[in-house]
């Protein structure tokens, strides 16, 4: 099994092997740079890689977590972080500017506010493309990280249940995260108000994979018994229609950790949040040990490093502690396709649809790229959806 | 003496034999890496570490000079300057933003436009933190490196007439040093405007360590043949109460240092400057063997290396050339207790006082951080002030 | 030949001899970071040298490019993109804060938005000065980048005929590339709409160093069949004056790169593009054998290894492949003479003129830096020119 030269943008680009593999390195990794324990670091000797961190819009916690694991790599990073007047200002397509850097670095790692922008970069770039957030679509480096600090805390991905608490209809954490859970062999409780309930597309995912619709409950009270996780989402208050903004307040107190609500909860379940927290976990709950959310966050370096480390091909078929990598040569990972040919493929292929079809999604990177023919793709479920954001082309009903 | 796994937030954290350690040990730095002779440099191995550069308001002199400190020990450095649009601006506690940080380095760097920000980042973060300038309460490294440039240049911290010439009154850096200096059994003789005068907390206090009040004037003139030392600082008109504008530039004009002036200093007094310097020393005088200034923004390199060095433990007990580091091992600092565990050691102590005591300085960093107890420390002098500023809870008279 | 120490600040600043050198150094990095072939690469070592980038513009595609080398060279790079909030704000000229950064690096790379910029760093650091683009001045790292992919496409950099085609009054790109060209044996025809046409000034330069006039025309029709090579730019209609508008937007649809024109294009005509490309090239040729420009882009890496390894005095006599360079002990780079010393030598010297004259161009670095004496100096064509921007102190005929 190799990931070397593969990119990352949805975790439906990995199969369930893969990600157990990923998350195998992640726990080597963890070893090695004396992660958690305290315990003892092994010294990395100089990687000799670059890693270009992208970023279309500022997100300090993600950039630093890839930038931590890329140096505990011992390679090198450069990149942007919101790139005010630079060449995008002046109209360069997203496109051009992955190939351009590609020639910099030998990874990218992609964050951008615009859905399928992911994709779009790693369709242009030579180097492998990692997905650190492209707008309302996908994150699946969070995902990979959540999944981790599940592992530590359970020594299993399977047979585990789930709460995902909060706000389930814009949070992009959990429809991953749900989806994931299910193909592993857990199950989530949905506990969110029924104004930001998961939306039936992923319920129906889920459904699909696991042959059981997951329970949806507007309060936490009647499950919590059951949880082995608690995952809490912020409720904004400026999610909720505007007419709706008083009740909106007091269902968002409704959804907050507290430690009465840990006195309540089972002894073993776990408080997990994809940070940054707001109101939504008191504080004063931070030295209970059933709180870990801080080693979630703390767990994506090993995570991330294991990722590179894989898409980099340093690893191979033979899985090494992080000190003594078995480095394949200098070659360089496989190019990926260029743009024309993918696009050619994509029109010649099965799925592709008439070229005059647009994505009706505003937020899809379809709408500012120029030179971006729309292409679409149907969905294991049947639906024609925009291969760059996913979304459904016809309204959903 | 070690200082591994400590933080350093104020000069009051070191005592004066760890200052005189820290300037040896920089001294040592500043050889290993041909420092000012421009002579041979020793070549510096890799170092496993990860510094985190943590600005929260932009000052590139200090964060290149950090940066700069960490790559010439071998090291690798991540961060943000400015962290528009960040987890910070998504209301993130810095409380919250040091913690995550510091699982993804092994030291932290924060400058932060509130007083007293520093601690809280020491406080959460399980790894050193190291206070690079908390809004107008302090900045240690400054006067690190201010005390570097005197021992090169006089080949002693003890015996020397510092004066201290400009803005006494918001200057946060020559609070720190004039303290300092009378620690180390050096005096200043405060040159500044009557309006800028240096506020008497400050002469207080160094009263109160040598002894001896600090000569006080308005004119260099009577002062001037008496000095090994001319600190000067800006006076900004803006600082001036509106009224009196007009007679301020006048005033202002007063308070340059220039080859007039350097025609009648004495002729071993040097001529020091934290930068940027806009009007106050005139460029007629860069070349003048008397200068200072640029060595020692220069020295800031090997201080902050020395001071990293030990913080991260690399030194220990045995002092050695930046060549050959003594690591011991490779286990982790000590961890620093939960802010938790702190508060509660605070509220316990003989030190606390009533949490219904809120901090009266609106630059402090209790006025914005959420979850944070205002606690409360008796100074030295009697007096009590916020724990976090340092600022007294009463008005002064 | 020796350039240890050296600035590059113009391609005045390099004879023939050395800019043939850089491009044969640049070829062995080529090769050592296995570029284009997707060969193998070479593991490099650390090497302890930084690399400050000083952007007080934000140019990601430059500023990339730059730390790619560096990395790619095994050393470190720290730096800032865009001053906001920093010294600068705060007053400080720009030869402070390059003075004061060159204690923190080992090789500076300034970008600035005023013509002049770099040499006033150049004067100022005590390390070597690279130009990264000032204001419209001069850019030299792309012209050695242009000439890098030139002479690997056609393995010789004489006899070739090097359309320069859509803005030439305003492309700072195309004019040092004219020259340069003439200087090696290669000629230019200028391709440009009337009110966007090659410069009296240039034209002159060209014929002064050649003995010929470039061709200049309007339309590429004429000349296509001739040309080695097209290199474009952007004919931007915002700089068409007001009342021809309408008009411009006709005319820069003639500037536009396509299938159409590749159709009629010689077989061996390769498409050149300094980037970003908007609409003037149509990605519809991206895919064409003949389309240079990305692999022209990321020949800037192995061209600015080879500039930054000649000027830290990595290579000197013997050049070496990338594995085993010579390093010449662990010298420092001889120092710069002070800003003093040279505004003394500048105006004792033959070239000096009277400190009353002032520099016509509001462009200038001259305007806006405090304690910059203006100095001028008289070029080869005997035309009196500032000595910062080159721009002529007598408006043109």
């Amino acid at each position: 099994m190799s990931l070397a030269g593969r990119d990352l943008i949805t975790m439906s680009d990995l199969s369930t092997e893969e990600i157990r593999a990923l998350l195998d390195t992640a726990g080597q990794m963890a070893e090695a740079i004396g992660f958690g324990d305290a315990g003892k670091r092994h010294a990395s000797e100089r990687l000799d890689r670059i890693m270009a961190t992208c970023f279309f819009e500022p997100s300090t916690r993600t950039r630093l977590s890839f930038e931590s694991a890329m140096l505990r790599l011992g390679g090198s990073v450069l990149g942007f972080s919101e790139p005010g007047g630079s060449s995008v200002a002046k109209g360069e397509t997203l496109a051009d500017t992955a190939r351009t850097v590609s020639g910099y670095a030998d990874i990218l790692v992609i964050r951008h506010p615009k859905m399928g922008a992911a994709k779009v970069a790693a369709d242009a770039a030579e180097i492998p493309v990692i997905n650190a957030g492209d707008g309302a679509h996908a994150h699946p480096t969070q995902t990979l990280t959540d999944l981790f600090c599940l592992k530590r805390r359970f020594d299993r991905l399977d047979g585990l249940t789930v709460g995902l608490f909060g706000d389930l209809k814009y949070g992009r954490t959990v429809h991953s995260l749900g989806a994931t859970l299910a193909r592993l062999g857990s199950q989530v409780v949905c506990i969110a108000p029924e104004q930001l309930a998961m939306p039936k597309r992923y319920l129906d995912e889920i459904e699909e994979i696991s042959g059981e619709r997951p329970q949806c409950v507007t309060s936490v009270d009647g499950v919590l018994g059951e949880l082995d996780v608690l995952y809490a989402t912020r409720v904004q208050v400026e999610r909720f229609p505007e007419e709706e903004r008083e009740g909106a307040r007091a269902i968002a107190a409704d959804f907050v950790v507290d430690a009465a609500l840990m006195e309540r909860a089972p002894e073993n379940m776990i408080v997990m949040h994809p940070l940054p927290r707001v109101e939504e976990i008191n504080p004063e709950i931070d030295d209970d040990s059933r709180a870990a959310y801080f080693e979630q966050a703390h767990g994506g370096v090993p995570v991330r490093m294991a990722l590179v480390a894989h898409l980099l091909g340093l690893l191979e078929d033979e899985r090494n502690a992080f000190r003594g990598f078995e480095r394949r040569g200098d070659e360089r990972p496989e190019a990926v396709a260029s743009p024309g040919r993918a696009r050619q493929e994509a029109e010649e292929g099965p799925d592709s649809a008439s070229a005059e079809r647009k994505c009706r999604n505003d937020r899809c990177i379809t709408w500012e790229e120029r030179f971006l023919a729309g292409f679409f793709q149907t969905m294991p479920c049947g639906e024609v959806c925009c291969a760059y954001c996913e979304e459904p082309l016809e309204e959903e009903d």
